[in-house]
């Protein structure tokens, strides 16, 4: 079900931007001077959708932001999948982020010109890479250092390296689904407590990331002593959540600092309660860290291209 | 349900020896001389037996072995721990394989001298760990080198220092586990054909293992391109199996080889397809790998500790 917010609907709407992911929609109804007028949420992924069918979810939201239903749309994210609304070909890299609003590919409809952006593969058979939705963030980076590491923290994390505006390279790092997959469907089930949140100086995460960004011979070997900790009356579950995203984020931080040596800084965009987390296991394997919102990233990605579409 | 053979069930029976694991139930009846007179095996392990009860299993198995009901009989693996059929606590590491027959527990039952294995924990803060059955593989070793490593890959493989039979220090890698949750409930999924079978010669799991066993940063970093491989073509879905366990087994060797730097040579208790495997992996970390059969060994063991208790 969309949940609408409503600022203003008048006349000086000028378009619909859309980040529409695996598992979730939010769409914001921009002013020609980048204001948002109007917001929508919703959890109707591509995954959702790939069942109900993709316009009727836009169309509600739409309505619940009292948009004009003649407003362009740009969308980008999952829905330009294979198995989303129309696919919408990877560019490859490198590739210039200016240049792949051009690439966006047009749904054919009733009602209005929507169209979504392609995502960026890495076609190296040595690391095959593909990107959906971080594109749009990363262009909506703006001041761009002439070389730069983004962290993107997710789901799947994305860790990139942009060059004067060019996408040169990038990783991904299953952080995020291999934390929900280990508590919620492995023997380490057994050691978390539900969804009890935690921040980044809770005691069984520091301890956890200092093992792990430390060693990666460590996060490999130490994931059973979640359990096994608990089993040995070293921890509660209550702690379990906490050491196994101390492994994992620590993992991924050193890792990557391997695989980017060449970087001292980073840019981290993220949003909520692992801009904390992350912040941690990156200064921990001594990288100096900027934050960005991820929010307002994608947002004014999908508004810088819009512009670069239509204006 | 049991699947019995009997060869021979004799007056020179003597005792009946069971390895009771999470999933699997296997029982042999032994003659004095440690000859095989029959041998049982089912799905009925400890997770199954939680909900049907115990004894009505092994009297099933018993009852396929023809087996004297009198006879005393001798458990290893999860019938032992909290949640299986009587708790037989663990033994603290360092501790000596010959002494923990004495410490095997009792199961009350009106027909038989039956008694359960204790499993072994180390009780570091630090690397806390916990093993059951395979304390029983290490007993069935025999000729004890004054110092050896040895792997006993599966579901959760054990890495154990043995020096003098005493077993000092151990690590668990849940790769076997790993393996099975990516390939059935994560993204990887969508990466894998069924349960094609495929052997250390296979170019995907060379080339993964290549890569994994050289650098740990990638198999952190790579394990999404099982995915991506073949969303760009560079793989079929016939290869991504053999590709995930390339990147997850070099994980695990080179992890251990960190973890263990002292030692050139390892034990390879293994039986089946991952003997191969894991042969290829632990060479390629530059070990020198002795392969014992797993199957043989905690056979030998419970034979052995059985002899302990009731010669």
């Amino acid at each position: 079900m969309p949940r609408g917010s409503t600022l203003n609907t008048s006349q000086e709407a000028c378009c619909v931007i859309v980040d529409w992911g695996t598992t979730s929609f939010r769409a914001w109804l921009m002013a020609r001077d980048g204001r948002v007028l109007a917001e929508s949420r919703g959890r109707e992924g591509m995954t959702h959708c790939a069942t109900s069918g993709f316009e009727p979810v836009l169309r509600a939201h739409l309505a619940a932001m009292d948009a004009p239903v003649d407003l362009p749309i740009l969308i980008c994210g999952m829905a330009g999948a294979r198995q989303g609304w129309v696919e919408a070909p990877y560019v490859d890299a490198p590739t210039r982020l200016a240049d792949f609003a051009a690439c966006a590919v047009g749904v054919p409809n009733g009602f209005a010109d929507i169209r979504i952006l392609p995502g960026i593969a890495q076609r190296d058979p040595l690391a095959p890479e593909v990107m959906r939705g971080e594109e749009t963030q990363l262009l909506g980076l703006g001041d761009m250092a002439a070389r730069q590491l983004v962290c993107m923290p997710g789901t799947h994390s994305k860790w990139v390296v942009l060059e004067d505006g060019w996408v040169r390279r990038f990783a991904t790092f299953m952080t995020g689904e291999l934390f929900s997959l280990f508590s919620k469907h492995s023997t380490l089930a057994f050691a978390m407590d539900g969804d009890i949140p935690f921040g980044a100086d809770a005691p069984a995460f520091v301890k956890a990331l200092d093992k792990a960004a430390s060693d990666l011979s460590l996060s490999v070997s130490r994931l059973f002593c979640v359990r096994a900790a608990q089993l040995l009356n070293f921890e509660t579950k209550s702690e379990g959540a906490a050491h196994l995203s101390g492994l994992l984020i620590g993992a991924e931080a050193l890792a990557a600092r391997q695989n980017f040596p060449d970087y001292a800084d980073v840019t981290l965009v993220a949003s909520g309660a692992i801009v904390g987390l992350y912040k941690a296991a990156l200064q921990r394997v001594g990288l100096n860290v900027r934050h960005i919102d991820a929010d307002d990233a994608v947002r004014r990605g999908l508004f810088s291209a819009a512009h670069s579409i239509w204006a």
